[in-house]
């Protein structure tokens, strides 16, 4: 058997499976979803006939998207266990660790008995995380046990208003819409190659998609939009972030939001959420962190050619649909649910337990000398 | 980039890493942990100077291990708000299920704030996991709201202490350690490489752990001790054993404990419990399980040239301390975090985020087709 040697070098380039789901950065640029241009899904669909199209392997027809639709919507409500134990997590807790524990909770109470029950579980999910997080806020925040359920159209819709306790704007939801189809899917990414490497013991969809949550944490990972929207928050106007950028740029300072482990020209999501975030600010009147975000895509462009990635323009226009910066990256869950649950679903398929070799890097054989003579 | 399709393959034989913690394998039968054979650890040491080993990367001197007990010793009690939420686990619970939800919740409760405290919450973990599934396993089988602290000196007391509210006798003691020892490494296996991945995206420890255990869950990695009880537990006398086997071979059935991934002649840890096995009969006189087991041992080789690996004899070993068969995996838990947190903190001191490609089976690019023309 070939080894070859790639100690710390995280697997880059090398083919570690295959996948119908997704391509990224061919030709330099693009998004994919199951043969699909990012573009065109974003522009014209809802979430949930991406979500569905990622589940099943083909957009779905009228009918199938509203018999999808009423299954998700009577998937909402949480179990009083379930919302008991998000009660015992503090104020304090990191939002993430909610999701996660939220996620690992649903699996005890309502596990995964075999594999034919998994498309039911994955829609539970969809349907159960915005409940999760934002059963979770409330009560942290105020002590308010907030309805799970609600009539809302879409997973978007659900989410903010329950964030809101109020009928979101009609641009909200569109913007809601477009972003979990930006955030869905993307390949081999860390989060979902850890759900394939839990998978592939042929685990529980939750043990799958709790330990994908966890990794997604990491700040490599999700998180970036958090960092770009404390960092565009710091700065008064565009002189000031053009000033300010360029003192962290000389002092080495990390930039989030800009640049890619895949892309190279750039990131085909961010026109999309840049026009979302452009159209936000119109219909507020308020372009303050618009206008300073653009002013970051120049100066990064200008002194670095770094792009801006998905995460970049999603700080400025999540604020404007006023959702809470720590509610960023669970949002991002709602949505790479989608993606995971999809890889997991293709892995059981054609499944053998991933388990590779490492370099031993350690001391030769020695003989164990006993604690009484150490 | 050399691209190597390798779809389904599972990354065998591939090289994803370096690690100076174990090797698995070489000349077909060894194990070593940091340099010392498996054999002479089981033997001599105990498993608190093994997780040390992992840990540190040096067996500890007595003070050292001293120290090292004291501190875990102090971390076995549970917060409230984590018991408040094994209540709420039912009885008809997985217990890898209970395990994952116990760690991601006292990850949630004590997060780790930062690198530095890793060793401290290291401790925690190894020394709160077996309070975490006796709470629950009492609770949930009696209503009883157990002491999780104990003056037990090693965790394999803790939790025989815990577990039989009562004070072990001394070989069972003993097992423990050798068991803890066995099971603590095993190199790039699923839930170790698991928490690497999750790891590379410099996320917390919780979660990185939480996803290895979810992992372990899986048929394929854990659990096969408890499946090799089940059958054996099916077979009268060793006679008995014998037909049944045979037809089941005839059957072509999976038989559970037998073979392994990567050991071509012998698991190296079988021989240790399985000794231990044999003088746990002895003890007892009770050898009806011990005297199956060795028959299904014969059986297994001259029918198919398959030896048993570490999961069978402990079988036998764990009935005989009277553990329920539904721990056994949990136990596994408790030995392993022990490997996979080292690696953990391998990966965190020379990290590149864990990031494979994937080869393309997807359809070609096609155009968006509006939901109302579908």
């Amino acid at each position: 058997m070939v080894k070859k040697a790639l100690g710390g070098a995280g697997l880059r380039g090398q083919v570690a499976g295959a996948t119908r789901l997704c391509t990224v950065g061919q030709d330099g640029s693009g998004l994919t979803y199951v043969g699909y241009d990012i573009q065109s899904l974003a522009d014209q669909a809802q979430f949930e006939e991406v979500a569905y199209l990622l589940q099943h392997g083909e957009l779905p027809t009228a009918s199938e998207l509203d018999s999808y639709k009423t299954r998700l919507a009577k998937k909402r409500e949480l179990p009083q266990a379930l919302k008991d134990v998000l009660e015992r997590i503090p104020a304090s807790a990191h939002p993430m660790d909610v999701m996660r524990t939220g996620c690992s909770m649903l699996g005890v109470l309502e596990p995964e008995a075999d594999f034919s029950e998994q498309d039911d579980k994955i829609e539970r999910m969809l349907a159960a995380f915005p409940s999760i997080i934002c059963y979770w806020h409330h009560y942290a925040a105020n002590g308010k046990r907030i309805d799970t359920d609600s009539d809302a159209d879409s997973i978007g819709e659900h989410f903010l208003t329950l964030l809101h306790q109020s009928e979101p704007d009609p641009t909200h939801i569109k913007v809601m819409h477009a972003s979990l189809i930006l955030y869905a899917e993307h390949e081999f990414n860390a989060s979902t190659f850890n759900a394939r490497v839990a998978a592939s013991t042929l685990t529980d969809i939750f043990s799958a998609v709790t330990g994908a949550i966890g990794t997604l944490r990491g700040p490599l990972h999700g998180g970036a939009n958090e960092a770009a929207m404390e960092m565009i928050q710091g700065f008064n106007d565009p002189d000031d972030a053009e000033q300010k950028l360029l003192k962290m740029l000389e002092n080495k300072e990390k930039i989030m939001g800009f640049g890619h482990a895949v892309y190279r020209t750039k990131d085909p999501r961010n026109a999309i959420i840049k026009d979302w975030s452009r159209k936000l600010a119109e219909e507020s009147g308020d372009s303050k962190l618009y206008d300073i975000s653009v002013r970051c895509e120049e100066v990064m462009w200008r002194e670095k050619e770094l792009f801006c990635n998905a995460d970049f323009f999603h700080a400025s226009a999540y604020h404007a649909l006023g959702i809470p910066t720590a509610l960023f990256t669970p949002i991002f869950v709602m949505s790479r649910v989608s993606g995971w649950t999809a890889h997991i679903k293709e892995q059981r398929e054609n499944n053998r337990i991933i388990r590779p070799s490492a370099d031993y890097t350690g001391p030769e054989l020695r003989k164990f000398v006993p604690l009484s003579e150490r």
